[in-house]
């Protein structure tokens, strides 16, 4: 069979694109090759999406793959290992064959891969300060990481805070030479060189261990050492810049006719859910239009 | 009291605006001069808004209005007379002054103005083919008008509905050539000059009595005879576009600084509830970086 468009990716991005093709009268599908919601489902608690006083990212998912499944839409949990110019979707098992193909496979931050880190996940550790910021109104944080998205989580995230550590390995930032301006006037920030040896406390965070024997106390710790788009599969296309963001222009197509990109595998300056999700929902009626044709 | 934002307009891209504003730290306000909810209230069954099945624009609403008192986020019921260049917004009652003021006032359908009208809307009368359009699968509908909006409409109908009858009070079309052609080439598309006098039916509407005395039969009436957006008041400040949208670049600033405006008070190629909250987390993130300078 051949869909109209394949939707790689059951993040909400993914999702949300699916029911709106399908509900114009498109067939679709979607692959996912882990569990539907992406980054999403590592949320314990979102309060800025709009209809929810607050909601686990799980439980956000899960409504929004229920309406996916309402509309009859086919999810294959497989694994796409490569995407062709001529619109065709290859995994271990199978290979599809579309139309039009929507890229929505999302990012994850980059880890810095201690054990402590899992434990504190959601427990007072972080990866985004738009979306977590407010939980720590007046309470000490500490900000990891030297460039440009952990200066910006510094910026986000000094007026909401009573203190914030700004943690690095080294004493000097890749960042834009204006933001490390105004991070250095900061009245409540201090800047610490070192590294994290270890996340600790009892059920909630509640200091970092450094490498050099320091401790720092906080109830906060964002972790700002970069994100990584899952685009490694596409890297023949010659459709990703050099972070490996997909390029795509301002209807969300890439170089090549036929596949596009939504959310958050898309460089940008803001990443959120109903940013992702208007993206979707353009991108998808922007292919409805190329039916017309 | 100075407010960092007031928010004019308490529909959905309003609402999600002063939920990032205040999440973020800035003390804002809402300025409504009728009811919560704008345009969204209209719709009884909202079945593309990803986390709900199916949901009333009412109860969509309301669940952000409940989000948006959690946050401590005032509102105040007055209608807006007068904004001015240096950010005062002017009331029946008051001046309230702010540093910055996003415009998210809306539009609204323009009616017919038949009582049958009303009393149809959303018993079969729509003025939304992407939000509704699936409502209508198989079946007889007629869409009213005769620009680029009924076109348009005629362009995603056609495809999923049974057949389709474009009334319009003229046999010419206000639309680009190119959309005329691609129209008059759809084989369940037939055209009909002449005038609404009346919608019939019992609880739903079945047909259209025209001035001529002739009835069309259908189960769905979409009204695409324009939109008007909610910027009269506006109008002194030479932000508005010929059609009264309001203009603003990239960021969604207007030409005047620390004037923004979001959603469906803007041009745009499609109007959808994520689209607008899109703009509006953009926007209110935005504005919240103007606090770091």
């Amino acid at each position: 069979m051949k869909y109209d468009v394949i939707v790689v990716g059951c993040g909400v991005a993914g999702m949300t694109a699916a029911i709106y093709l399908k509900r114009s009268g498109l067939s679709c599908m979607i692959l996912e090759g882990k569990m539907p919601g992406g980054q999403v489902v590592e949320n314990d608690k979102i309060e800025n999406y709009p209809g929810f006083v607050s909601i686990s990212g799980s439980d956000l998912a899960l409504s929004i793959l229920k309406q996916v499944k309402e509309q009859g839409i086919p999810i294959c949990y497989e694994m796409v290992e490569e995407v062709t110019k001529d619109k065709k979707v290859r995994t271990a098992k199978k290979e599809y064959q579309a139309n039009y193909i929507i890229l929505a496979t999302g990012r994850k931050p980059r880890m810095l891969g201690l054990e402590s880190e899992e434990k504190y996940r959601n427990k007072g550790i972080s990866y985004c300060a738009v979306c977590d910021g407010s939980l720590y109104k007046k309470k000490d944080v500490v900000v990891v990481g030297g460039g440009d998205s952990a200066l910006e989580m510094v910026l986000y995230l000094s007026p909401l805070v009573k203190h914030l550590t700004l943690l690095h390995r080294r004493d000097t930032y890749r960042a834009k030479d204006t933001t490390i301006e105004k991070i250095k006037n900061l009245k409540n920030v201090s800047f610490v060189t070192g590294e994290v040896k270890e996340f600790t406390g009892e059920d909630q965070l509640n200091g970092i261990l450094l490498k050099d024997g320091k401790k720092l106390s906080c109830e906060g710790a964002f972790l700002g050492i970069g994100q990584i788009p899952n685009t490694s599969f596409l890297s023949s296309l010659g459709i990703l810049d050099e972070e490996g963001y997909i390029k795509v222009d301002k209807d969300y197509e890439t170089a090549i006719n036929g596949i596009y990109a939504i959310g958050d595998c898309l460089k940008k300056e803001y990443y959120q859910i109903v940013i992702a999700m208007g993206e979707a929902a353009s991108c998808a009626l922007t292919i409805r239009r190329c039916f017309d044709e």
